[in-house]
């Protein structure tokens, strides 16, 4: 297994963005977002991406210095185009604007349209909880997912991510609507192993582990079934409803072709400032007292723990910090040839 | 099987509700509430509950008239204390006021500590969108659900609401974190049914969907496993850090004894006008597209069609209004003895 520091990739990712026409700062910053994903042990989502995201950029998908713009703002809302900008740094600087926001208003919320995929949307939780907010932003994207009741995908995996800011390590949730994410199948797959539990379904219509298979029939199964199946249904109403962007319907229509994936896509992006509730004291103590609860829980036939969400993520940044962080070998070569 | 009329069902949940002690204009609107929730199919949160919510009365545990009072207010935010007033009612005006917030502020966030059962949270979804409004609720609760990893019930079921207002039936997702709500497995026993997936676990530590096996371990499974488990502590750690109450860990110190459910717990109600965001005719659109869309899905294997959220309330509702009100023989009976 090759290990690189978190330097070195992200110098990597730096010089290839620069070469591919983004501004120096803005180069800096997106290969930031790049390396933590990575440097977090969210490979599919960090050098894995960087091919095909500079790949977007040459073919013109992804504005490579886009910047949001106002669209109009009314107290604690305000509304961004995306112009296609790059969809990490977009999702950065929104937000940045419903912190700004939540801290004046005690909750901020930002929406985002004619964006593009914001790579791993956990990195916006850990972002709201570095500045002391509770943030909660979710994103829809193209279909890729059955409706319960179908075979056909017609809902995106739309990713929630929920934040709470603790001292002692941020809870940090971040959910595709999918089982499992599109990422986390491509990955299983690339390392030859096959899921925990069903993922979707095989070509003879029967629950499947089996990453082909899935990928064959690209049938999904929704976290929690019919659950899964309309909260992803709700998140993108929300998205496109209240940026004014682009829902899952039209951003099928308009994909260019059918591997097109997270291009001309709606977020929302809300900020809140505990201080302005019931005080940071107050829900760093909660947030303590629930997660001793949860780890004294007895546990479950062949458990290895109970872990909150966030947990293993700060214990896998810690291992990665002080012993490098893997690579994918192929893709980390092509990286360097880029 | 009989049926009532939905306006003897509320009549008779009135007078039991006057009869002890709740004030005549209170008792009426409860009645409403509870009546409507039997109207639209969830008979779990319907008449079915009045027995042990006029039980709850009667030991105290409900503050029979008490009404919500303000704590403290900031921009789009109010804080209520709900004074362990009946919980539906208490849950009520907190959404009408995050839809007055709403309306004025573009969003609303309206928390609510100390209060009780909300009974079907999807009523104050469908109340927001009867407004124009999106709204977005969800409460904590007792712990009743294992952690992912463990086999001891720290979690709580947490329902999520989320809703989006159409002209056509608005689109109301009313979830609990568990695959199945306690309410549903229950009703399940007494049709002499079984779940139609797995729900949680047997005595054995196995998958099984037999309610009396559920209700024996009280293991039910997360929906989605590990991401109904993540998604409910995080709901949770709003409700009770926003609100200012309880949190699942405590609610679950102060219950008076093993059977109490529902009893002093922490709720969020958010509402937003989408005339302040990207408009109510683009929101339209967008709803209306993507059902269009999702009604056209290509049927599963088995399938019986393909469903929004909230689609079948509608014609439930419309089905219970012209043919009456199936109610549960025994608890109709026992309701009007009381």
């Amino acid at each position: 297994m090759t290990t690189v520091s978190f330097e070195l990739l992200k110098r990597e990712i730096n010089r290839v963005l620069c070469k591919n026409g983004m501004d120096e700062g803005r180069a800096e910053e997106c290969a930031q977002i790049f390396a933590e994903s990575s440097l977090d042990g969210v490979y599919s989502h960090g050098l894995n991406r960087v091919p095909g995201f500079v790949d977007y950029i040459q073919k013109g998908l992804i504005n490579v210095n886009g910047e949001p713009t106002l669209i109009d703002r009314t107290g604690p809302i305000e509304r961004y185009d995306g112009n296609l900008g790059p969809g990490n740094l977009n999702a950065k600087r929104c937000m940045d604007r419903a912190i700004e926001i939540g801290k004046e208003h005690g909750i901020g919320i930002v929406t985002l349209k004619n964006t593009n995929h914001w790579m791993r949307g956990g990195a916006y939780g850990w972002q709201a909880a570095d500045a002391g907010c509770i943030g909660i932003c979710w994103t829809n994207s193209e279909s890729c997912m059955p409706p319960w009741g179908s075979k056909e995908g017609k809902l995106g995996n739309n990713p929630l991510v929920m934040a709470v800011p603790s001292k002692n390590g941020h809870v940090v949730l971040d959910m595709a609507m999918s089982q499992f994410s599109n990422g986390k199948i491509e990955v299983t797959r690339l390392s030859n192993e096959t899921l925990p539990v069903e993922g979707g379904y095989n070509k003879a219509g029967e629950l499947s582990r089996i990453p082909e298979e899935i990928q064959e029939t690209k049938r999904i199964l929704p976290a929690g079934l019919w659950k899964g199946s309309g909260l992803s249904m709700l998140l993108d109403l929300l998205a496109a409803s209240l940026s004014g962007g682009l829902s899952t319907v039209t951003v099928d229509e308009k994909k260019k072709d059918s591997t097109t994936s997270g291009h001309n896509i709606s977020q929302v992006f809300i900020a809140m400032d505990p201080a302005k509730f019931s005080g940071a004291d107050y829900t760093e103590q909660v947030v303590n007292e629930t997660i001793q609860y949860i780890h004294e829980a007895e546990l479950a036939e062949g458990s290895n723990g109970v872990y909150y969400p966030g947990e293993r993520t700060i214990l896998t940044r810690k291992k990665h910090l002080e012993e490098g962080i893997p690579v994918e070998e192929s893709i980390w070569e092509k990286v360097l040839k880029m």
